[in-house]
């Protein structure tokens, strides 16, 4: 337990944030938790649940004097954030952000940032369906991916030290290019979110099949779309707006797969459904053995008595 | 702890039988339990951790005696399966099955019920990606809905007395006609494994972003739908096989609404997307409130320490 920075600014306090300050606050990891959040509910509720030792109501104040500076507030808002903080940032400070995008916040964040001040795109792929500063636990980012996509200019020292912070809150660390993480994600996540979303929505639409029984029957399957489609929708509108080309891309491979399926069905080709079936499968084992889920019978779930 | 049924014939031995062999075994309901899978394998692994009392290698000899039969065998099959055992069945006998589809396993199953046995069709909505007799658990169908869609002349008496028996295991019985049931599960099942299915296979065939990023950066959303797509292959190509028309309506309604959102992440318009997301956050709502999921910041998975 040892302090990697003195003063932590937690610009935004949702989900991930107040997941940071948990963490860091059980592992001792920053010497203060500041923070600012756009209304005085949240930054009230901060101070009352313990978040923050000290909330602002400004992020211009909360930044200062902060040598980590967390930006995670909906990508949207990125910009025009980074604007306002830019001439409070101490000199040496890292501004990290933790954008499920990275090209779109690099573009909006970068030219905002001071020199001698480290900018380090970064995005947690941990999360819940909730969001809000009660929605936050110390380890939601236990074992999982906290993807950086550094620029050529960033500098190695104050890289290594926020890696070795995020390493010391359990997330595992990789480092990738902007372009590049976009179109992961937009694969592993986004496309996926995208269509969940759509298939909640087709199901509430539905005049024949009434909504209590869309709920009521609800199994494995749909049960799982409708935790990801819970998910913020501020948070996925700006997802989905910045990063346009690759969930479009990967949407189109989706269709055109999906099509395929579709006519296998119709025309009652029973094979091309079984051998796409299990190629499917060994995907999951895959995912498994890497650790990213739990292969418990009943998926962790603990049965209801 | 009274037994309900002096002899259940398990005819397959899968996830679903092998959880019912558990179940009925935990609650003392079956005085015998005995089974009939259709490889030696499988009856030798059902002796050896105890699924059944005694194993047989045909169906027909499985039945005799039985007052509960269980077909839990891919749909595909349910009707070769009831005419070989139809010679066989005890009078006053009931039949069930398993299958997800019930019109097509009533149109293959129900010509060959001998009169005075009793053919209940059921579906457990319960399930999880394994397969095989070591998947079973006993706390499987816990608080899950077993759809019952009995014909006109059903008898009421045998009615009682099976559902009686689900609800002893903890399930929740409802009973429905049977093309609603098939298109309830289109929308609540069928349609969403079918996506999960098609989105697992894309981001396996993409060629820039490695099958390693894949499995490795997979998270929710993507991790989900792996699981899905991880199900039982054989029985899901059944699935979509013998539920095909409200699958394929179900799915127009879904690329309809795809293309919708489609056409807003290309034009920009993130009101749409907003309004779209909130909407569907309502659903999930519903779905914790009727018991169907847990609400748990970490969805119940244990953290991995």
């Amino acid at each position: 337990m040892a302090v990697i920075y003195n003063r932590v600014a937690l610009i935004g306090l949702g989900l991930i944030a107040s997941s940071m300050a948990h963490a860091l606050r059980a592992g001792g990891f920053a010497g203060e938790i500041v923070g600012y959040a756009k209304t005085a509910e949240t930054r009230a509720t901060a101070l009352e649940i313990g978040l923050c030792d000290r909330v602002f109501d400004t992020a211009a104040k909360a930044v200062q004097g902060a040598d980590l500076v967390v930006l995670a507030v909906p990508i949207g808002a990125m910009g025009a954030l980074a604007q306002e903080i830019a001439p409070h940032l101490a000199v040496g400070a890292t501004v990290t952000d933790v954008g499920s995008v990275k090209q779109a916040v690099i573009d909006a964040v970068a030219p905002h940032i001071p020199t001698g001040v480290h900018f380090i795109p970064g995005h947690p792929m941990a999360g819940t369906e909730y969001s809000g500063p009660r929605s936050g636990f110390a380890t939601l980012f236990q074992n999982r991916w906290w993807l950086l996509t550094p620029l050529p200019e960033t500098d190695a020292a104050a890289l290594a030290r926020f890696r070795g912070l995020l390493e010391s809150i359990g997330a595992k660390v990789d480092t990738m290019d902007a372009p590049h993480h976009d179109l992961v994600v937009a694969v592993v996540s986004h496309t996926p979110h995208l269509i969940a979303y759509t298939m909640v929505g087709v199901a509430d639409d539905l005049r024949r099949v009434s909504n209590s029984e869309v709920i009521q029957y609800s199994a494995a399957g749909f049960r799982d779309f409708t935790r990801i489609a819970a998910s913020d929708p501020t948070m996925w509108r700006d997802v989905f707006l910045t990063n346009k080309d690759a969930t479009l891309d990967i949407l189109g491979r989706f269709t055109e797969e999906l099509f395929a399926l579709q006519r296998a069905i119709r025309l009652g080709d029973g094979d091309h459904l079984h051998a796409y079936f299990t190629r499917t499968r060994a995907i999951r084992r895959g995912i498994i053995e890497a650790g990213q889920d739990t292969a418990a019978p009943d998926f962790g779930r603990t049965p209801k008595t």
